[in-house]
């Protein structure tokens, strides 16, 4: 199934924007849980479980298992198993290299892991990016406007009167003719946020920055989706992973996602 | 050992700006070696045990790994196990994140694997590349013009009448407390490569693009290193790797190894 289908047909399953982002802190696991590799899949699978029928999507950032070594592979895979088939899975890489070496990032995220989607830095240009839009049926969100307080270094220089990122957005959406390319825009830039969605028409924007970095909710829920309260992937980790650190973590994370999912449908609009 | 000083050591004990590239591609060793693994490990040792007199560095970029599974870990940790202490490593990354996420990336490449130096992606912003180089002793080579065509799509962006990539430059090298920071700049711009070192000082510059992606070599040698001829990084890898599929490929990449060392070294100034 083509990429944009699966994010339909996932986020009208669950009638949800929810994403949980599995980015799991092996120092701040539920202490019955143990340590180790065994520990994080346990904890991993126990939030899947708890939370599936109430996302369209799971995020994992690679950052998060590249720190546990050789291991963090087999977690990703154990984690990638336990997740249904009809969500979406999203590979949070922001990969990006010249031509031939972007392809082998290409092919360990959608072949190898086999992520529905992934992130990638755009700063390299076309050919960095398009072996990953050369995967017609997995999804490409590249950033555009990230949450981070960074993101005012660069991405608002004066471009000809317009900011960076905006440039970015325009040249990255002419570069969209197999129909899978998404966007990567922090909820903590309601506005811009808007703007971009206006500029975007109907590209999925995976959007960031609820929560723990301080995004508005009904704000960007407003601005994010399409008219018809579409194509935006709102994630949101530490605040459902770390709800609770007891032995009733997964049905505190699962009462978060709930919250979450809900206090995001009423902020949707739908025709 | 702090890396600047790592770096020019290193120069100088080989007499040498050389940097070999280990991107290693499975499908292209030589068919005596056999395959997987084990066959690529030999074949990255032998490249290193052939070349270790004639460079300054070693370069992996994590791409070729990572699209080997679990088990490019344990390629890249033998691989590192053969380089001599003296010679600078460079785990060829390219990540950034959110502050707490480039942290792990950091964690990850310093402490894990224990690379000297990586390479950052300059789009998040500070809070993405701080966490790097909060490591006082590891070298930062953040990307600033590269080598690859994409280069044009973003980073000669007119910004307030410069081009992006010296914006990205300028605001780096105000980030420099550390004494840590490192550039990425592509051989393929010459002209550009020179007034990047006219700013830059005696900051080190990484230079990927001569070779296979056609970078000249007399050109970007007298623009790349300081006035006594150091502080820069030539890497070539297709061309040295692959100089010969035969039993004795080797020797042949020791070959190529020392004529491109000797071409670099007869257009260095030295004062």
């Amino acid at each position: 199934m083509h990429f944009y289908e699966k994010l339909d047909a996932a986020t009208n399953a669950a009638d949800s924007l929810l994403c949980v982002g599995l980015d799991t802190d092996p120092t701040k696991l539920p202490a019955h849980l143990g340590t180790g590799t065994d520990a994080i899949i346990l904890f991993n699978r126990a939030i899947v479980e708890a939370t599936a029928d109430l996302v369209q999507s799971y995020k994992l950032n690679l950052a998060f298992y590249e720190s546990m070594g050789a291991e963090g592979y087999e977690v990703i895979r154990a984690t990638l198993d336990a997740i249904p088939g009809h969500i979406v899975t999203i590979g949070d890489a922001k990969r990006g290299d010249i031509g031939n070496t972007s392809s082998m990032y290409a092919k360990a995220m959608f072949e190898d892991f086999g992520f529905d989607a992934t992130t990638v830095a755009p700063y390299m240009g076309r050919d960095s990016v398009e072996p990953f839009l050369r995967y017609g049926k997995h999804g490409v969100f590249v950033l555009a406007l990230t949450s981070n307080k960074g993101s005012k270094d660069f991405q608002y220089l004066n471009v000809d009167g317009d900011p960076l990122y905006k440039h970015v957005v325009r040249t990255l959406l002419g570069w969209n003719s197999e129909n899978n390319l998404g966007l990567v825009v922090g909820a903590t830039h309601p506005s811009e946020l808007e703007e971009i969605r206006a500029m975007a028409g109907d590209v999925p924007l995976l959007i960031p920055g609820l929560g723990a970095q301080g995004g508005n909710v009904e704000l960007s829920v407003r601005a994010g989706c399409t008219s018809d309260g579409m194509r935006a992937v709102f994630n949101s980790s530490r605040g459902i992973l770390y709800a609770s650190t007891g032995e009733d973590f997964a049905e505190h994370a699962r009462a978060e996602a709930l919250k979450l999912k809900e206090q995001i449908n009423s902020c949707r609009g739908r025709s």
